[in-house]
């Protein structure tokens, strides 16, 4: 059976703008997860900041494992641990909880995922699990993107039914690189220009090249409801929709910024061949 | 007549902290030009911000103004007119002031120039003038320097006595490329390791690699008193002190973040041969 493609996207010279044709909240009637409040913002900015849900303790233990793990020269040397250009210093680390039991335990712990489970109401799985590591003093800027865009084309997601969770591991500050939002824009689905090469994968983990929106389109979501800056204290956590578009500058300050990132996609919403043609991207990036 | 070199730096290969030599305010007694809370942040920090110093009315005209003068051919091809990297979009125009009436009887604004020369005590020229424009989606860093570090160096100015003076001419937010600033720094004078060659400020001008601070001095000044952004409405003007360590991170978002940037030396500070041993460099950086 092929699926519809309900959101084409890298096959026209100019960008479209679709309407999203999915819910943002699936969840109904009343939970003890989320308040009445919390689930209208989400629903309003494609977006929920939560401070302070784990304790210091607990992220404490998220970031020694972090540690002990970067600083295992077997284990480094896989191809989960994506490194800074020109440097041995750890950028992303992907599919962490399948090599440790610490962030294993993470992805199941219930102050996450019985909230993802109530607005996606449905079972879920993880999609995706990475920690981004951005360094102090040359930690370089993550442009403009939708997830969404970069699955359904790349991974094959069919459906904009998946969250995305960002647990901060240290301090996010506006100077060091924190996640910026742009409320509203998951309610359009922007298509991005240009073909994607087989395996272009390698060098987009390090710098994106595909599945970049345009300047125009940016310019209208910043102008329509502004950017979040999403500062938060350590053990924060973000939910934030599959297709709202985020980025985050670079870091010169002395400060690095460290988050754990894990995505949770509903289990009816299944990964299928990927639409943009292109063969399915490896495991560790898109669990199938 | 040889003058000692109070703060000599890219001579050891090893960062030297040397305490200030001169005063932070010179000026004594009252003065209905600042508040005495303005006079000892400024002392305490190394810098004052005031918001909203000129109406939008005026920040208008000097946008135009710098519209006007980037857009003529002729004029834009000249050396003071710094490009982006790979672009024609200007990054920063250099002495403006020398080709424009309105920037020229800006640089003499008493609602400026009288608050530095009770700071500096003193008669004050303009060392250099400066617009600059981050643009938006993909506007550099600056990295952290102490534009006195520079000065003393290249272009020879034998004490700390010159004041920095930006205007911003739009909305400068914490996450379009504000300008940082380390409170305190201003006390300490951070030598940097290398040796300088001639002519190198073309380059730099770019992309800095001469007169770098070291990372650990700057994480001891975060540590110590953190790091303000400067988020400031148009209008706004931004008094720091020459040695005060500062920088801005690079610009993803649609906004780009334009300032007008003066710096005035006292008289009596004028500038000798530079303490680095390298020719001096063009008048258009530094007005001798």
């Amino acid at each position: 059976m092929v699926l519809e493609d309900l959101y084409p996207s890298r096959t026209e010279a100019t960008a479209q703008w679709i309407d999203r044709q999915d819910p943002v909240v699936y969840g109904k009637g009343n939970t003890n997860v989320l308040t009445q409040e919390q689930i209208e913002n989400y629903k309003r900015d494609g977006f929920l900041i939560i401070k302070s849900v784990f304790s210091q303790e607990e992220i404490d233990l998220y970031n020694t494992e972090f540690e002990r793990l970067s600083s295992d020269p077997i284990l480094s040397s896989k191809e989960e641990f994506i490194k800074e250009p020109n440097s041995r210093v750890v950028r992303s680390l992907f599919a962490a909880h399948q090599f440790s039991d610490v962030y294993k335990a993470l992805t199941d712990d219930e102050r996450i995922r019985a909230k993802v489970e109530y607005l996606l109401d449905d079972e879920t799985y993880v999609h995706q699990a990475r920690i981004n590591a951005k360094p102090g003093f040359n930690g370089k800027e993550f442009y403009w993107h939708s997830d969404f865009e970069t699955w359904h084309v790349e991974d094959g997601m069919p459906n904009m039914r998946a969250i995305s969770c960002l647990i901060t591991m240290n301090e996010n500050k506006s100077y060091n690189g924190s996640l910026m939002l742009m409320p509203g824009s998951h309610n359009k689905f922007v298509s991005c220009v240009g073909q994607t090469p087989d395996d272009h994968y390698k060098e987009s983990l390090r710098k994106q090249e595909y599945g970049v929106p345009d300047q125009e389109s940016l310019t209208k979501f910043y102008e329509e409801n502004g950017i979040v800056v999403a500062e938060c204290p350590p053990g924060s956590v973000i939910l934030f929709d599959c297709n709202t578009m985020h980025g985050s500058n670079g870091n010169i300050t002395p400060l690095a910024r460290r988050n754990i990132f894990f995505v949770f996609n509903a289990v009816t919403n299944k990964l299928v061949d990927p639409f943009g043609g292109t063969k399915p991207r490896p495991d560790f990036i898109a669990h199938r």
